[in-house]
């Protein structure tokens, strides 16, 4: 098995090891809310179109389609309604479900990250290299 | 858009929604040690072998080598370390710095996991359906 590098970055401050978090919320297992999906929300509620929430979050329309349609099906209520036809040609907009679980998503992703940020300073300690 | 299933699961305790963080430590914007590279270590250290330790976790031998390689190159000290030949033909054990490594990573899993704990009531609140 091949070596690691001894030498490299031991003093560079972008090589110190950062805890990272990915939330997700399950229903019976199976993932409800991801990060993608939380993203894809919260772009649908700023621009209130599927197509453009995912061309801002760089998701091609199916894939941004099939996770909304996964959301919804997976909660007791869906989490986004689309409306076809009208002046401006319909759109996507989150339901008042939508709006509290996303909210409840970023409030305990808030405590998630200040969670980690406070477990950072000893986790490096514990890993200073000898 | 296919509408939600208004009606299943909604007393089922199996559907309340739950909190699930998956962390990962990230060394230079790339991940240095995963969920995945945590067990891999843990059963590193159990068996003292790296295809023992990939059969228990389901992993290909070559999966598992590819990930010891990977983290090994990504810390400044390796966290494994593999010998050959002697009496029981090699085995791969962790370094002081990799118990240490993991010994961290599980020190915030179980705080991660007991902030999830916590969170999780006033989640369940906020998202029950109305």
């Amino acid at each position: 098995m091949p070596r690691a590098r001894q030498t490299p970055g031991r003093h560079d401050p972008r090589q110190a090891p950062r805890l990272r978090g990915k939330l997700t919320v399950e229903i019976g297992e199976a993932a409800a809310l991801t990060e993608a999906g939380a993203d894809l929300l919260s772009q649908i509620d700023a621009c209130r179109s599927l197509s453009e929430a995912a061309r801002r979050l760089g998701f091609s329309y199916r894939r941004a389609w099939m996770l909304v349609d996964a959301m919804n099906r997976r909660w007791p209520t869906p989490l986004v309604t689309t409306s076809t036809g009208g002046k401006h040609g319909g759109g996507s907009t989150l339901t008042d479900f939508g709006l509290r679980v996303l909210r409840g998503y970023r409030d305990v992703q808030l405590q998630l990250e200040a969670m980690l940020d406070q477990a950072t300073t000893d986790f490096q300690q514990g890993v200073k290299p000898v």
